[in-house]
């Protein structure tokens, strides 16, 4: 028998780790639950001598968990697998622990079909105006037509970065038969061929030739305002933009300018800032509709975070390859 | 050649009748095109001259033509079909004319996706809170998390009618994964299969079981506030209902009673009463999102509607079968 710690905290029950998730897990080992570890008076140290006590080969963790720190691997011999719940692992696991050795996995491309349907909804939003009616209507007005609303089908899409993300949104875009193209760089033929999106090896080129642009890169220092005031003035009197990735690929400054024009109509998830500064001039116009940061998995998402934990501790005890392995390489490159 | 009277006004050009649309038509017969009737001192006196002049066998209508009576269509012995390019065709002709025997066309399902797709962005709309966090954020707050926004995907969705747009809104879910029932007592048993929706015979209960219920239904005398205060009180916690068939369909005082309760969250894009009234306690609710009745053909839709007009034309002068032909009994049935 493996011997398991589950260090998930406490507020990731039932809803990450329901009941049957759990037993799934008990299933597999010899389990020691710390659900307690959060409310420790030093969590660092009760995780070390959670750890020494059990002697595990596996950690499972999730959002609230301590950092398996150097200290902390070293207090188990036999600790081979950290399964880690959720997303970004870096507050989780210290990068030496991983270069050490140390297989670490995370939920890899579950939440992409939610981010992707925030991108739909934004994207059916701008093209029918919501932002503008929704204020018209407020204020006592009625107005239709005043803003000309627009359909989806048969339209152009670009899409800046064509990750995991992207590549879900391509699937949720399939009924509305859009001419679909991408500015990614470094994604395979192959992944554009299978999709049947078309390469744009330029990006200003994508920004302009697009009915609707939905920006789905890295935060990286590279793409940080690599949206500028230049790319933004070639967009299409009409267009769509819509950020669900993150807030500083865009320079926000250019970004107020051109909507302050009144020509594009943008969907906005992400900030530089956040949150939003309350005397943001994106606030109130009437060409933006805003949203604080929600385009992630939604609550109702996470059963599947602990079930898809569950799936690769079991691969892991069954000898079989894990999935969604966090590299150094991945490490360093979270956002 | 056949004799083709192209009554569609100006304004319909070029969005509805593009250069090539008219090119097309042209290539099916002889066309005298008058455009210019709605402009007339006396635009039904003019229509019923320009027929005794160009004797046509075939006239093409559109949004804003005059009223086919029985005495313009006494004036061409050879009239034998109206092809309408938009929808509802009563103000377009009259009852008698139909019932005599002129076949008519109009652009039948042509909209349907276009509506559909309306009704999925107000459906994911809904289950992000937009009209929540919009407000929220106007008012300079952030609030990440203040609602709980949810995901479409793998949740149970009813359709309260599966007419046309509602077997559209099917395709458009697909990618969601969700499980789908529908009240629609007419609709045949192969529609239901064919779509894989589930038949629900009790309208309370389809309200009462799923977690996004959206609206379908006809504006009959039967489905006049159907949907009432005893149906919205069964609705889960939580639940979604979205509205973009006819606004009488819901009795709107139990519906403001309902929302105010704060339980549910609603989409509306059609009222008992348009525009609505600028005091109606629906505006303002941060758990309803409304539109002024544009979930209807977007504008850029219109070039489909001419082009689907020159389809039926062309099938005409073939001697195939029209599609989309209005009979007396949907003439009756039209809202």
């Amino acid at each position: 028998m493996k011997k398991i710690l589950l260090a998930v905290t406490k507020d990731n029950y039932p809803e990450v780790i329901t009941p049957e998730t759990e037993a799934g897990i008990r299933e597999l080992g010899e389990v020691v639950k710390r659900d307690d570890l959060k409310e420790a008076d030093d969590p660092q140290t009760a995780y070390v001598e959670a750890i020494r006590a059990a002697r595990p080969e596996i950690v499972v963790t999730g959002w609230g968990s301590p950092t398996l720190t150097m200290e902390a691997y070293r207090a188990s011999p036999d600790l081979a697998y950290m399964c880690h719940c959720a997303g970004t692992v870096r507050n989780y696991v210290d990068r030496d622990v991983l270069a050490s050795g140390l297989l670490v996995s995370n939920w890899g491309r579950l939440p992409a079909p939610t981010v992707a349907e925030a991108s739909l909804m934004m994207t059916l939003a701008c093209l029918r105006k919501v932002s503008g009616y929704v204020r018209l209507l407020d204020d006592g007005g009625w107005g239709a037509g005043e803003f000309e609303s627009a359909s989806l089908f048969g339209r152009s899409v670009g899409l800046h970065g064509l990750g995991v993300i992207a590549q879900e949104f391509v699937r949720l875009l399939a009924p509305f038969d859009c001419d679909i193209s991408a500015f990614s760089p470094h994604c395979p033929d192959e992944v554009f061929e299978e999709l049947g999106v078309a390469r744009e090896e330029d990006l200003a080129n994508l920004y302009a030739a697009n009915d609707v642009v939905s920006i789905h890169a890295s935060k990286t220092p590279k793409n940080h305002h690599i949206v500028d005031a230049d790319i933004l003035a070639g967009m299409k009197d009409g267009a769509v933009l819509v950020n669900t990735a993150r807030g500083a690929i865009i320079d926000t400054e250019a970004l107020v300018e051109k909507l302050e024009e009144g020509t594009i109509w943008a969907a906005l998830d992400v900030f530089e800032q956040e949150p939003l500064p309350a005397d943001s001039p994106l606030r109130g116009m009437r060409n933006v509709l805003l949203l604080p940061h929600q385009a992630g998995p939604t609550p109702d998402w996470q059963p599947r975070m602990g079930r898809h934990a569950l799936e690769n501790l079991s691969r892991y005890v069954a000898g079989e390859d894990v999935t969604d392995v966090v590299t150094v390489q991945k490490y360093d490159l979270i956002t």
